[in-house]
């Protein structure tokens, strides 16, 4: 079962606001890579000092952090403290069990989303938060460097509208490579879907409803992810937050609508699944009928047989059919009459 | 198991707007077909440029583009552009994996339905994406291009209601000959469950639980279909857009009451369907009771018979019983009363 | 299975609006009832003509025009176009499989409710269409001119509220009395899960448990008619229509409240019927154990035993036991010591 | 079962207002007290004529009018008409199958709640209805005179607040003596549950599956009766009834939270009776598992053991085996063998 | 099975606002805590008057009053008093069966929340109220003083947030506090479950059954402590009370979606639990299939063979068979062939 629940208790006690990282501690160090960039130009570097990050605060150009890796808490805690970011935020981004969710603290908007992958038929969840400042955006991510690989890619096309946009199209942008995720997920679990419908009406195994199972308490973890998810891009819809101009609304709209098909999606699946599970249990009764019915039908033939045989095989001194010279071969007769009397028996029952 | 979801991945990583089909690939080319209609006259011919459907742009006479097929992604382009659609339209055009919806973009209205089919037992689901302008209409179809025949046969009757109306109008008898198309699979569904209740009462097999299986699957898919269906209608009902005159809402609210009703059926087949596995399943088990008494009558009849005479068959040299002359028939009067005992123990037990 | 889903397909191609009757077809011709009435007079006549119907559209006195049998569409059509009723309500009282609405057309009010029947153990559901204008009252239904008997019994009456009153009143009056006919289903169905809970605990059979399901599919067709019931009263309660004097809202209000009370009593025994499917599976159960039960104690007693026999019915020429005089007795002994072990044995388990 | 749904359709074709008892009849004649307090005195007399009921009108004093006994009809009747009861509100108090409800008549408000018992293992409910006027209350119930005894009680206190209050704060004083029954009721049904899980674990049998299903069908009948309370109390603590001061809000919203506490607890009784159906119902198959086992071991070890008796019982002239003098044991030792591998095989299967 | 309803009818009958204590009594005496704090100091002592809490009621510092044992009721009531407590507060304080909620009382809020632990495989909750008021704060527990140690630290820390803020932010710290050990809670049953998923695939038993049930019935229990949790942190969030902060409500938020966190997780796992239920009786039925098959192979093998033994142990004068000299190898191959085919025809089948 994939892990729903990362220990959060070393935690208790501690002030809220104290910044611990919660998380599968990946051995990688944190690294900071920054991308400045314009209709003009482009500049991505990886820097090391927090205030190197600094320097591009200024408006014309917009400025992208994204800092893989959370382990160096007072890296992180330095971040805030140089974007004047809450406790609660840093606090937040370290604790990844956080359920997805945006946040206005007016200068800026605090955005936590679970991404998903599906490894080895386990789902698996990990945060991305995301700081959208005026002409700045913050992204932290626990590993998997390579999710926003295809955004770096077209920000290099200098005639790609990312270049054109300013920082809510990049957040935008984010999002979205983040819902593509689902659809992968979703895509993988739909071809296992459509494999074990074909066992199941074929030859079901107990292997078949493991499988079962086991997508079943996928859907229910990819639930637990997309339905925030969508609340949250909802919530941008809905909100019109001042960092977000109007024109991107309409992207928005659209991860709006990718949302609830993923939605939809899962709610579909788990209801095709659940459907699946009655299959198999009454392929499961049905098998038993069948086994039941040979073992009837044998024990019924040959139990009355062995008796026509043990009764002629008692000791009685006076047993007048014991002498009759065709008696044997009646007896035969007889056995070959009961056992097809009992076929046709079965027969009418349609048990055979 | 009918294909619920389409690859999309192939498309992640692009930046949105990138106009890719997604889809089946029907090997038809893609047509455009132009009607202009006033109440004087109607004008019908297919084009091959583009440029050709832009001619009837002025809005004395309703101009209806007719596009079937969206393999020719060039093309599609093309009429995006000559039409100002945003980019969004033309890739929501082609990913036919696209939930229904509508959006009003200022200009226009973008309307998407599903048109759904039943063939050999399984539901498919075709996309139907509808452009409505000032004065025109295009609506975007992947294949079949007979489901709108019928409105062109209407509109050939020159005192019919549609050359009367305008553009707005169409556009509702064209939802209105997709929600046909889902009364028209209800029905086909409705027949299947009345067989299947019969079967159920008479003679259920393995195949009438695969019957009631597949039908719950097909409902699932048609459910996800008729949804958002129905908040597509609800939303033109409420919002009223400049583009569609009050006079049509009326129209509209028929259409509302109907795809209500199809979402009632498609509740009301899916709670007969679980009522019809239930009883299914105790069908089985009731089967299996049937078996089992049989076994247990036999069994608990002649093993004890067979016991007698395996006890008098041993060759012990002193048993009295084996010299007595009407041992033998006594023996035989033990096992019948034995076996009537028996008989009438289940008949008490009214197993028999 | 009661037909849910009457054939509308016939319709499909065709423009809206156009009037078709679709609908069980009775044999019996259209009826056209006329009744006059305020304080002091009353009048009722059979017309043949619609042009008889209109002589009474002053509002002086409330004219009831009843029509029974909608097999006479021209006739129907007429009736529309001398009340000025649009095309769509024409069609929607024709077309019997229409869901339970309310809708203001200025003018008058078009009303169409279920009523139900309970006959044979199937639920039947009829269409009744009421127009609600200044001063009249036209009703439309398919057969069964009976259930409108007690409101002309009352109205015979001089003195009852129902002269005082106007057609606002009648209008409640007519969906008061398809209410009742609720309530007598409702009973009805009571009666029978009476018999059934008893029948549960007592003897279930088979037939117990397609009782079960067949009230289980009536009450999903009965929840479906009465949902949309009780919308049309809760929207005449909130929408204080011009055509209903607002004295007359106590009444609606009252009889909104019984539709929810059916609502809540179908729930409450689908809820219950559920329950007696989980308890007659249980039962089935139960008894597949008891005789599994029986089938194992009778093999495990007997079959040891006849081992035995057989063991000294072998006819190796050394078995020195077979010399024994007492061996014989003794084996009778042990057998019966193994029996009473075996039947210990059981007791212990609680099996017998 | 308890009886859901009384029969009205002794009153379908009557109209509406018209007064009719619906109910259990009891034989006992309608009382009438009058009990009229203030700060100083405490005045209660039981009267015979509605007369009598009149003269305490003023508004200094509250006076409370308590009916038991719903079957003079005539006199109740006379009650309405000397307060001026809306017929319906006669109607409703009569007919004792209403839902909860509350309604603002203006000069008075119209309570009807569901009082509950727990008898036989039967949940019992009775109609209280409540005319709360400017300073009096009216209430009317069937039976079971002593629910509002400890109200009497509180009253006699001359220091209570009971007699401080006004008349709104008596109806509070009522509500919330009816809810206290619920509370007793959910205790006993709570006793009932922790004994019948106790049983589940320890020794399941057909009357603890019995007792589960009666349950929850109580559960399903008291679900019915505290949903519409809940409905009363919240209205009432929202609509600001002019006949009901702002500082009595305070304890209804204390009924409302018990209301609530009720219909949770009411929810989580469900559930648990739900779980506890499964866990019988996997305890049923479970020991079936167990039945058939014992079977199987029997009859693998004894079968093929009878057969090598059999073998050596046959009358063949050639078995040389059968001269051997040491063959007799051996068969016995093969027999040990084949018996001791088969419990070692059966002992790896876990079976033993 | 926890308890989940204390007796509460021991109150019936009184009026509403006596206090009497309903809960479990643990028999420690009632303890007084007073804390006084601002940035500079930090007073904490025990008083056993209510005299000596009343001492510190001006507001430049905040005061804390920590009340642990709630039977000593007088003193309680003195409490109420000394602050002006409404009766019904004091009542609801002392009656520990509350539901969590939060009310305005103008002078002070009054909050009521469950406190969760789990211990023996149970979950126990226990009533934790506090009232808010301009400058202190009133903590009412049953029992578990440890449970706010954690703050007491904090607090120590003289220059942790905790000393720079008032009152309102105490109240979130004991909120926070209090939902701290639902994550406890929910991460012991995570491990649970995570056990027993792994038992369920590997080797289910009747004992995993119960772990099951028994994790069900303590998430239904948990849910209903949290659900009215999060109702309150909402309430609190929304309702902008004066005497929280506005800058306090960042840190309720977070809570808020704590809570939801809590929330969804306990749905996610009964879920998930349903699901394990599935798998279960699944498995049972798996295996039950298996005990029959063996059963099945056994029988169909063993009792042809042992009805063609019993023929040649019949004791007919004329049975050439029995002279042959080869015919008892014959019988033995005889019986090896069938014994083949049969093992044949079951490898067929896949049963073998």
């Amino acid at each position: 079962m994939p892990r729903l629940f990362r220990k959060k208790s070393s935690k208790s006690g501690l002030p809220p606001g104290t910044p611990i990282y919660i998380g599968d501690r990946h051995p990688k160090k944190t690294r900071i890579m920054v991308i400045k960039y314009d209709e003009d130009q482009l500049i991505e570097k990886e820097v090391s000092t927090v205030e190197e990050c600094l320097q591009g605060k200024e408006s014309s150009v917009v400025t992208w952090i994204k800092i893989v890796g959370l382990q160096q808490v007072n890296l992180l805690e330095k971040v805030g403290e140089s974007f004047n970011l809450h406790p609660l935020v840093i606090e937040d981004i370290l604790n990844t069990t956080q359920r997805s969710k945006i946040e206005d603290y007016g200068d800026y908007l605090f955005i936590v989303v679970k991404n998903v992958d599906y490894k080895e038929d386990e789902i698996e969840s990990n945060q991305i938060s995301i700081i959208l400042g005026p002409s700045f955006i913050i992204s932290f991510q626990e590993y998997q460097e390579a999710i926003f690989e295809p955004i770096m890619d077209r920000m290099r096309n200098k005639r790609g509208i990312l270049r054109r946009m300013r920082n809510d199209y990049l957040a935008y942008a984010l999002l979205d490579a983040v819902l593509d995720n689902y659809f992968v997920v979703m895509e993988k679990l739909s071809d296992k879907i459509e494999v074990l419908e074909d066992e199941l009406i074929i030859d079901p195994t107990q292997k078949t409803l493991h499988e079962i199972h086991r997508l079943k308490q996928n859907l229910i973890i990819l639930r637990k992810s997309i339905w925030p998810f969508r609340e949250v891009v909802s919530r941008i819809e809905r909100s019109r937050y001042s960092l977000i101009d109007e024109k991107i609304l309409i992207y928005i709209r659209d991860i709006y609508d990718h949302s609830i098909q993923v939605m939809e999606t899962v709610e579909t699946y788990r209801d095709m699944l659940s459907g699946m599970l009655d299959i198999y249990l009454s392929s499961v009764s049905n098998r038993m009928n069948e086994v039941m019915k040979v073992l009837t039908i044998i024990a019924t033939i040959f139990i009355p047989l062995t008796l026509i045989a043990g009764i002629y095989g008692m000791n009685f001194r006076f047993m007048p059919e014991l002498e009759i010279p065709f008696a044997y071969p009646l007896v035969w007769l007889s056995m070959l009459v009961v056992g097809l009397v009992l076929v046709g028996f079965f027969r009418r029952k349609r048990w055979i």
